[in-house]
């Protein structure tokens, strides 16, 4: 099979017309299936659904003393704290357990800098002429669109195999209007890359101008291989403290991918100078997040090394989802030298480069057939992918045939979209 | 039994001596007493703690058709809003379902307003040179610390018996930099009024200067009950509409005091048209609550009805309560003159006020004799009670045993409060 940028204008107009007639009998199918986001599949929410019964006698609803079901401890119940700790690596006094959403605590975060400023700033956010923010990119969309929805100016910072690029971000900290970054340090949204040790210890002795700089280091995915054991990662907020950066950073992580995504816990770890000044804040808005939820989450993961065995049966429900999308992209896009992807080993998703100027036309004809995926340019900052390039697949919710046929109609649709522009570039 | 202030200066010297005494006493028991928030005491915990076991089967978590435990539907699944619209008396569509905590939608919605503006602002909050918030008083400090935290002017309203003072709120509303006013319309905390029609009916057609102003209608005990059957009251929100005031509402309730504090289920109530402008907000903020925990409400609280027939099994844990305070508050301070209080029909406060000069004082000798109440002052804006005069009594966490042993201590300490006061001015 010859590469598209090889073939004569006689051989792409014979590989067009078979394409156009492979994606009308795509099309013909009526399919309606969705690769657009990063949610598990039926199988693992029942595969995790005895946490509904573990915490059902009154007299089991105490954690050292506190009553879970009343108001009280905002910073969250100690044996959660200790079982975050244990899976970050950090220490318990360094962990906030929120409600069911990380996301919800990197938001607020975000917030009360802009309406109050953080530990160390001169001044609430909103208060800043210019306000930017670094985004590695092709990154999470909900992380870009938090700090633009808050007036940030979104910096694209270029991701590397070993994670953003340093010289770009160490270049960009000395603008004092540089107040933070986003990074999913651990299977990285949507590349599945994983930060080397150099790039981890580069971000961890940044000596950004602002001296509320925060490092979101978004741990999402921080026990979610699926193709291979746990991979040790290092625990940020140490490097942080020994680079004298103690209250730089943010660390987030949930149990959203372990257990339940609408019905988890989440974790927000940072120094204990950072949690004592944001918990006089969180104490204005919320009493307490829900303990109960808390408490069954500790009598269900119990520690880390039960967590990770957790995580490996999720792990076989995962791996030969992604490996029926890597085979098919093998197969079908491999040979025509119209995009490029990683392997990803953990993580939620996988990353598809196209040849510049073919994502959006592809995703377009996916939705023709009947293919919701990640719109286009959504993992670029203001949604503008600057090659038109990037695609984010998601395979993880549909069940297995479905999820083949959709990979198919994705690669029939790139296909598509390549042979246009080579003939209208002919 | 002499009121103190008939008595003569002997009379008082000899009633001092003998309270002093009687303090002492109390002082010598050692307590550990805490009468200081409005938490339900265990014994209703427990009465509602088959919560935690009514959804244990994977096949029951759809609420048409949703999986509740993964990601979506942010405005809440559709048996929630019925159950909360059953409740309120208004419509499902009006209803957006929360996490655990009505305070944290609230906190939100103060804080959107000033970080984006709410659907009429003109502009962002944090762009205003002048920010005023209406505060009738007494009243919730968690509510006044969330203005305040966000540096608005707190302007005190006095309560009247009906509610709101509303000439004063009327007035005050056509400043443009009064931005809203906090309101719980129905046992109002701490004095368990509850707001009169005319005051509802003045209030849902305020005619504000400032086209974003929040009429926060927190109606947090809306079904609270202890003392006489459920009272039906006017739904706010159609109120507001018939008044051509459809925009200017926020209705806030949860279940916190119906199953648990710490692990209920909140709602905001208001116009379609608001919660279409900040459900897209609130989307950059969260993916969605905790479907799982609100499908476990729908199921086990049912409906109204039923709901209602819960409330009265609360109330006859909480009247005793409620009695036994007012019975030792008749007898003990009734014939010295020297305090007032309602006689609340639902909530969870009794508010008492002293004479002018008495409350810190009475606070200081409570907290020596072991009795924790809520801080002098909580009560109003800024945490200062102009006459220091109002305590706050929350009856309902401590069991009957204690909290006799509670009210008696109060009692004493401010009988001596008030006959050193006396003997002072003497």
């Amino acid at each position: 099979m010859k590469a598209y940028q090889e073939m004569t204008a006689r051989e792409l107009q014979s590989e067009y017309a078979a394409v156009l007639e492979q994606f009308h009998q795509k099309k013909a199918l009526g399919l309606k299936l969705n690769m657009s986001r990063g949610k598990p599949g039926r199988d693992q929410l029942d595969m995790v659904s005895d946490l509904l019964a573990v915490l059902t006698d009154p007299d089991e609803c105490f954690d050292e003393g506190t009553d879970v079901r009343n108001y009280g401890e905002l910073g969250g119940i100690p044996s959660a704290k200790a079982l975050f700790a244990d899976i970050l690596g950090c220490r318990p006094e360094e962990c906030l357990i929120g409600g069911n959403a990380s996301l919800q605590l990197m938001y607020d975060l975000v917030s009360k800098g802009y309406t109050h400023g953080l530990l160390h700033s001169p001044q609430p956010w909103c208060r800043e002429e210019t306000l930017r923010w670094l985004c590695p990119a092709p990154g999470y969309d909900r992380h870009f669109r938090i700090t633009e929805s808050f007036g940030f100016e979104l910096i694209t910072i270029p991701m590397t195999p070993e994670g953003p690029d340093m010289d770009a971000v160490e270049a960009w900290v000395k603008d004092p209007s540089v107040k933070g970054i986003w990074c999913v340090p651990k299977y990285s949204n949507p590349d599945g890359i994983v930060y080397s040790d150099e790039t981890v210890r580069r971000m961890a002795a940044l000596k950004p101008a602002a001296p509320d700089f925060a490092l979101m280091w978004d741990n999402a995915y921080c026990v979610h291989e699926f193709s291979r054991p746990f991979e040790p990662f290092a625990d940020i907020l140490s490097l942080c403290r020994e680079a004298g950066n103690p209250d730089m950073v943010y660390e987030f992580a949930s149990t959203s991918k372990i257990t339940f995504p609408g019905a988890g816990i989440s974790v927000m770890a940072a120094s204990e100078d950072n949690l004592r000044y944001l918990l006089k804040l969180i104490g204005v808005q919320i009493i307490s997040f829900d303990k109960v939820n808390q408490l069954r989450h500790v009598r269900y993961l119990q520690d880390k090394e039960h967590t990770l065995a957790l995580m490996q049966r999720h792990a076989r429900i995962l791996a030969p989802k992604f490996a029926a999308v890597l085979e098919i992209l093998e197969r079908e896009i491999g040979p025509r030298g119209i995009a490029r992807w990683q392997r990803p080993e953990g993580g939620y998703f996988i990353s598809l480069f196209t040849l510049p100027g073919l994502a959006k036309r592809t995703l377009a004809l996916c939705k023709e057939a009947g293919v919701v995926m990640t719109g286009p340019g959504a993992t670029y900052p203001y949604g503008i992918d600057p090659d038109d390039s990037n695609i984010r697949i998601a395979p993880t919710l549909p069940p297995a045939g479905e999820l083949r046929q959709a990979a198919e109609v994705l690669c029939v649709s790139l296909r598509l979209a390549a042979l246009e522009q080579l003939l209208a570039q002919g």
